[in-house]
């Protein structure tokens, strides 16, 4: 008999091996993961844009200029090496040469990825052991449990694989990912990962990932609300043996794009859904902007005001709560005589605010709109024609539902 | 037998009445306030910056800018007007000559405020009937019960007086505030009062406000993250009899600006220590910038950080929030390797960063001043001599214990 097992995440892509062990930097629960490409990937990378970056992402940042192809990225989670000075350098150091000698690898060969606690040293023998620990578990069905093990609050393993046409093949692309930026008061640091088959420069990679990473995560967190250690990166086997797409006028270079948008969405929105005792997802839409730029700022700014999220719990229209959060987006054009407000979801759709004033709405309607797991609020600034979504959760602990009533 | 009735608040100054009744804009709770100066009184007043600004700002705005002696400033909760297009500017300028007619006034006397919800029409028969009720309750001992009038979700009515000299007169003066802006998720307003009994310029008493407020409010709450309703209001009866004061080279100047700064402080820091569930009052003191918007802008970040309210809360110090919420803030000048992080409180200062780095440290003696019901965050950035407050409060409801305990 033939058992058929379906590769999870990270190592759904042909030429990645994964593991996820307790190394020790916690008490009991998984806290380090191991990628390895046996045969070399292309890498990009892109890193948080807090002034204060810890020692793993100086690392990385360095790595990815002065080389292309990596064969292992090591992950721990339980201390975020930040704030940490000459000795948290290395530390990465000595981590990233200890990795090379057990894989029989080099040490330019090496990323290194760190979350959790700010401002301690690393446990070094921990590392030691662990790195001794973990070379021996890596297997191509380890997605799953590397994926558990980048976890520091997250209540749930966050991973996503799909299947995609490059040069007449069918080209995968897998990937996992923990915590969020600015979603919950409790987690620090996001960290990404994803690998596919196909062949690519590091060049066309990177500005994928670029791209990507703004239109997603940013989206779905604040851009500057940034932990220390906050990285995604993409690392690309070349198993698939496509022509290499080193350019966007290469074949196969959109629908690369593609899927890495694609699945830099799906990851973004496993965060946000991940928001801690999050009931519901909420996404912001608005549209009829004059620039791009002040279709995400009011966005964000909606997306990111406790009182739109815990109105959104309490299942209330509040929508006066939302005008207010985009009266103080920074905007370059703005009208607040000719905003439309609109909430919608599975359960219907209902206008609430139209040419900036309140309408005269039907409040079981709206109750029943609201009381759907995903909703969207949608707003139409009458301006321009650029369009822009943002994700958020829902406030739902104890102490939101003092607040969530607030307009009964 | 005399009995010493001591005047509270907003009432403090000689030549102010007040009167705060329950007039139906809520079900049970006193809801509108009127502030009365028999004689007249120069008024000057600052505004949200929100882009969507209620109908009674926009009414005032203009007033203002057309007078300076004004009798009367009506106030009620329940309703902010706002988002009410034409109708709610018929319904502030119906309001206006209502108050007028019934103290026997010029509609060009009276200034309104509102606060509540943002959308409804407000419930004009309410507000006719109110009027009327209101004006016979006038009483010069009238401020405890207006202050209690504005609130909307506050625990507790915030008023506060005290007097100062001026021309070798004793000078009095008082004010009330209700809400916040950033600090409560609740809470979407704030509206503030002050009295006193100098005779002064509109516009020495405005640029007074304008310098107070930015140094008090906006460094108690959030820039740009205002309420549609935001307002203070300072009114001068001129009672004293003192010399006029109208530039910055007449005696009195300095005098009636400290008081006008030191009141704002006090009321702004009421409004903190009014956080719903605060235990405690939190300063964020950054020294050692290179700029004045350096220093005020990690500041905010650091107070405004979920994350460092709810250590806070926790009592834990984890230093490591604080230098992360500063290095996100938008700074002109930082250097992660150069910043020194303290704790200190009546219990004691704890030294826990030093030049970007963790120090190891007592956690004991940490734990003993993070007990503490004020606690003092210290950072030297080491790149100048600008420094600033700012003020805050722990987040401390139950879902926040989750997160409290993240570091250990």
């Amino acid at each position: 008999m033939i058992k058929k097992v379906q590769k999870s995440g990270v190592t759904a892509a042909a030429g990645v091996q994964a593991a996820g062990i307790h190394a020790g930097f916690k008490k009991r629960k998984k806290d380090m993961a191991l990628l390895y490409f046996p045969d070399g990937a292309t890498v990009a990378g892109v890193f948080t844009k807090n002034k204060v970056k810890a020692a793993p992402v100086q690392y990385d940042q360095q790595a990815l200029q002065q080389h292309d192809r990596f064969k292992a990225i090591l992950v721990n989670s339980g201390n975020a090496n930040a704030c940490t000075g000459k000795q948290g350098k290395a530390d990465v150091e000595e981590t990233v040469k200890l990795l090379a000698a057990e894989l029989n690898i080099q040490p330019e060969e090496v990323l290194v990825s760190s979350t959790g606690v700010i401002g301690m040293f690393m446990n070094m023998e921990t590392m030691r052991k662990g790195v001794k620990a973990i070379a021996p578990e890596l297997s191509e069905f380890g997605g799953a449990a590397a994926s558990k093990a980048i976890m520091t609050t997250d209540t749930v393993p966050k991973e996503v694989s799909f299947t995609f046409e490059v040069d007449g093949k069918t080209a995968t692309i897998g990937g996992m990912v923990k915590g969020s930026g600015m979603i919950h008061p409790n987690l620090g640091t996001m960290l990404g990962y994803i690998t596919t088959d196909v062949a690519i420069s590091q060049t066309a990679l990177h500005a994928m990932l670029l791209k990507a990473a703004d239109a997603t995560f940013n989206h779905a967190t604040v851009d500057g609300d940034t932990s220390t250690n906050d990285s995604v990166f993409v690392a690309a086997t070349g198993k698939l043996a496509n022509p290499l797409i080193a350019s966007a006028e290469d074949a196969g270079y959109a629908e690369v794009e593609a899927a890495v948008l694609s699945i830099c969405s799906q990851l973004a929105q496993l965060l946000v859904k991940d928001g801690e005792g999050a009931t519901k997802f909420v996404e912001v839409i608005v549209s009829g902007a004059k620039t791009m730029a002040d279709a995400v700022s009011i966005g964000k700014s909606v997306a990111t005001s406790s009182l739109v999220k815990t109105a959104m719990f309490g299942e209330d229209a509040n929508w006066g709560r939302v005008i207010t959060a985009a009266g103080y987006a920074d905007t370059e054009y703005f009208d607040a005589d000719v905003i439309d407000i609109a909430f919608s979801s599975k359960n219907g759709e209902i206008q609430l605010c139209e040419a900036g004033m309140g309408v005269v709405f039907d409040e079981e309607l709206a109750k029943k709109i609201l009381e759907a797991d995903e909703i969207n609020i949608l707003i139409d600034l009458h301006l321009g024609t650029e369009a822009a979504s943002t994700w958020t959760c829902d406030f739902s602990y104890d102490y939101v539902k003092i607040n969530a009533d607030y307009r009964s």
